[in-house]
């Protein structure tokens, strides 16, 4: 209660640090459940008390202020637990994608400078192959994820459970400065090595207060409020799980952690569990939709935030015929991640058809409180909001990384102007909505015009065979570069059409006005699959590789 | 657009400053109303334009940052217009309580330093008393509230409305340190010099963010989103209007200004303009209640914050039975103000019946997110979580007030051990429910046992005859003190009900375990009027002097 360095008359200097959202949370709710699957269950209390007993177990394991601690996990309670206990110790967490190259993870681990990893024993194979080459590791917690555990050759120091089993459950959490860094990891682009963005306490609190604003405090479609039930389908290791643990936790949700993603279990967790909430990337919820399982259950009550990738108008149709509500939500790995949500103004309600909703809730958004957004030419002037004038996607908020780690190059290409540098094109209209129309690298630039590559792809995806697809530049002689559209069909729509069918329809969507006629692909391309990156979006450079 | 001083690979440091919400504002709503009265109207573009021409105006009358404006009006556009306008530029906002005796008005406006006052028409009689004595001030900006402006000795620099005509729609804000002062007030208590209390930019962005999501982010009843109608009942000049205009104009809310508080205008806005949302004191509910006119108005889409003293049972149910939603808001001139919301929280929604709902909302209510408040005893020690053990209500939050404006003697009264300390007694329950029992110096003390005025209070008017009641301590040869309860009755009800019937009430209460039996008052005085104080408070001091 004390607080003996402050003398008589003087303030609290309130900080903004992540122990405060858990005081929050447990203000609102305590019996509250969060569950992992069907094999555990917790209420808010208990999981305060495991946070204080995986703080104190890691403080006996050497943690201390400063020092990385590197998570590799499915979605479960002990990812969230570990989003509090290791921030409110004034160390780092690490959230570790497990879907790198081994190579890869070497790289960030070491690059991050971690001491100690919890890894879930299903992963133990992964990280045998790369222990003799982690020069800061020290120790290694492994979560039981299955009775028996695979023999491995790596030396663990202790099981997850026991470890919080033999701690105190206080922890005498640090009032920490609010600029302190919370939690690092590491994106990948296409090329060059993965770098890593981070983000303070300060920055994630302003995070999860605005969004948490958003989502309940301006009415629109798709609320997201302390009666809501709480599931992630983003990875928790993808920016935080977009940050929505940390809103849930504050609002004090039931929350539900669905471990590997197997489409029945989620199914299953949905109905029994009562889940309102979700977010995924477009891969997940065509999985989901196109299950024959989801036309036995009941998806009314469900909405489902859509980012990573382009919502097609063609899967949130497919989406809310199930009676699903999905709309985009927009960011990067460098901006924690939340930038904008594509729902309604509160004034649009009601004067929205069906049509206008679609078309609204495949853009980009409206910026989420605080965030201020621009889209620039290349001598970073904005231009003018007018839906059709095409530029660099600029950014302001309080949570945007400060720098890529230890990278003050690449660095000087984020930061500019005092403006984030998105590397998206796109346009802004009257009313305030961004439309990303592209990554800066994989515009399509022919005979002087810019042809969008999501433009084409939206456009082919109104085709009812066809499943995903991509457009990428091939380089020609004659305009520079012309576009070339892969695709794949759905399941038995293998004989429904093919290439030159496809080409029809593109030439018919460019005498509708939907699309400049030069943007009409002179080749259109059919294959079984399309290369994604360990993150499950295209890969656009090994597609340019391949059929450039 | 440019930021030039930040080199590039340099971030953006996003600081929580006022410009900040209302950029956010102008995101969601460009058309949305702000309505004075039956007399003017704008959209939130063209309060925006507003405020960057009273910025202008008030740079080309030589106020700089730094600088103190003070504002005496009425709840009005004008007022919101301040609100923006003078923090945004790096000045500080002064709001008047005209409420205030000349000798305070002088004090107050002296003592912040106020260089620039904008004052209503109607106040010009009350500021020509004190204007020579107001030693920083150099010039009076007027806002001409009737057509025919009362003859004036003051001098007058210009009108308002001139003002604004005269100004560039376009002031460019700086981006301030987010520490910077903002606003500031004077609080008087019974005794002693009025005590200047401030907020810095940071605080107020906070408390908009934390008070916009406890009313709307967490399910409850009376929640306040983007879709309701905003209309003020407590004065613009206490404490921000409990910080309800940021709220409001952040979530792009139509905003309803009531100019002066009169019976009919009240209810005739909020019946025309769909007003859906308001706070107040008692009084103010009081009086439209039992006011004829509400019995021919639908007011059961009207939600009630009630703070300023205490709600009592009585007059919730009343307005129940109208379909208003009415529940405790708390916090104080130090706090910003919001500190808790007697909100159900959303695991007790649908199993509290009508008695219990009545019984919660009356709490003084759950901490709103970040902040934090205990009970301690005089050692400053936490005092159980029992709903009965009383001590000091203590209190952090990242928006309370650093300090009393030079007053340093004062200051360390208030800040003890890391704590703003109250002057509130109280308990807290185990669900986290505060409840406060009385100001320290308002606590009847008698035979060792300590007397909550307020429950006093609070069992008296359950009484069908009773309007309002306050309790004091009265000295006492043998007991120390003892209670006495000062009534006033319902109009028509003089003949219903004597001193002696109300005694019997209260021994019946007693009996039935309501109130101890020492609470019990010997004498219970039936008075025309009960002594209050400027913002409307019972003036106990005074009942002391006169009843004691």
């Amino acid at each position: 209660m004390g607080h003996e360095t402050l003398q008589v008359g003087e303030c609290y200097e309130y900080p903004l640090i992540i122990k405060k959202l858990l005081t929050t949370a447990l203000t609102y709710a305590t019996d509250q459940e969060i569950v992992y699957r069907d094999r555990f269950r917790c209420s808010y209390q208990q999981l305060n008390e495991r946070i204080h007993r995986l703080a104190g177990g890691l403080g006996r394991l050497g943690i201390q202020a400063g020092d990385t601690v590197a998570v590799f996990d499915y979605d479960s309670n002990r990812y969230l637990e570990s989003f509090f206990a290791i921030p409110m110790m004034g160390a780092v967490m690490q959230m570790v994608n497990w879907r790198l190259s081994a190579n890869q993870l070497e790289y960030t681990i070491n690059h991050a400078e971690a001491r100690l990893i919890i890894v879930n024993s299903d992963f133990l194979p992964l990280l045998a192959q790369i222990r003799e080459r982690l020069t800061w590791v020290e120790k290694i917690v492994v979560i039981i994820e299955n009775e028996q555990v695979a023999e491995s050759s790596l030396e663990i120091c202790c099981d997850y459970e026991q470890l919080l089993a033999d701690s105190a459950d206080h922890y005498n959490f640090p009032d920490l400065d609010e600029h302190t860094k919370a939690t690092t990891f590491y994106t990948t682009g296409t090329t060059g090595d993965p770098k890593g963005v981070h983000f303070s306490h300060r920055q994630l609190v302003l995070h999860t207060l605005s969004l948490a604003l958003a989502l309940g405090s301006y009415e629109t479609i798709g609320r997201f409020r302390s009666d809501d039930v709480y599931m992630p389908l983003t990875p928790m290791f993808h920016v935080h799980a977009w940050g929505l643990p940390y809103v849930a936790t504050m609002l004090a949700t039931k929350q539900v952690y669905p471990g590997k993603y197997e489409p029945e279990m989620l199914l299953r967790l949905i109905v029994t569990e009562g889940v309102t909430a979700s977010h995924c990337v477009p891969t997940i919820l065509q999985m989901l939709v196109s299950s024959p399982a989801a036309r036995q259950v009941d998806l009314s009550r469900w909405k489902v935030i859509i980012g990573g990738a382009k919502l097609s108008t063609g899967l949130a149709a497919a989406a809310q015929q199930l009676g699903i509500v999905v709309y985009t939500g927009y960011g990067m790995s460098e901006t924690c991640p939340v930038i904008s949500l594509s729902t309604p103004k509160t004034s649009m309600l009601g004067s929205l058809d069906d049509d206008a909703l679609l078309n609204l809730v495949v853009k980009t958004g409206l910026p989420i409180p605080l965030v201020e957004f621009e889209v620039v030419d290349l001598d970073g002037q904005p231009l003018p909001h007018d839906g059709q004038t095409v530029g660099e996607i600029v950014f302001r908020a309080p949570w945007l990384t400060r720098d890529y780690f230890k990278s003050p190059a690449k660095t000087r290409d984020l930061w500019r102007d005092g403006w984030l540098h998105s590397g998206d094109v796109g346009h802004i209209d009257a009313a305030g909505y961004l439309q990303v129309t592209d990554r800066i690298k994989d515009v399509i630039k022919t005979g002087g015009e810019w042809i969008s590559s999501l433009d084409l792809e939206n456009c082919i995806s109104r085709h009812p065979a066809v499943l995903e697809a991509a457009a990428i530049g091939v380089p020609d002689d004659k305009w520079g570069e012309r576009p070339l559209l892969i695709v794949t069909l759905k399941p038995g729509q293998e004989e429904a059409v093919d290439s030159k069918g496809l080409q029809e329809f593109m030439a018919d969507a460019a005498k509708q006005g939907l699309i400049p006629r030069y943007a009409v692909p002179d080749k259109i391309l059919v294959v079984a699959e399309l290369p994604k990156t360990s993150v499950g979006k295209l890969n656009k450079r090994m597609m340019r590789q391949e059929f450039g």
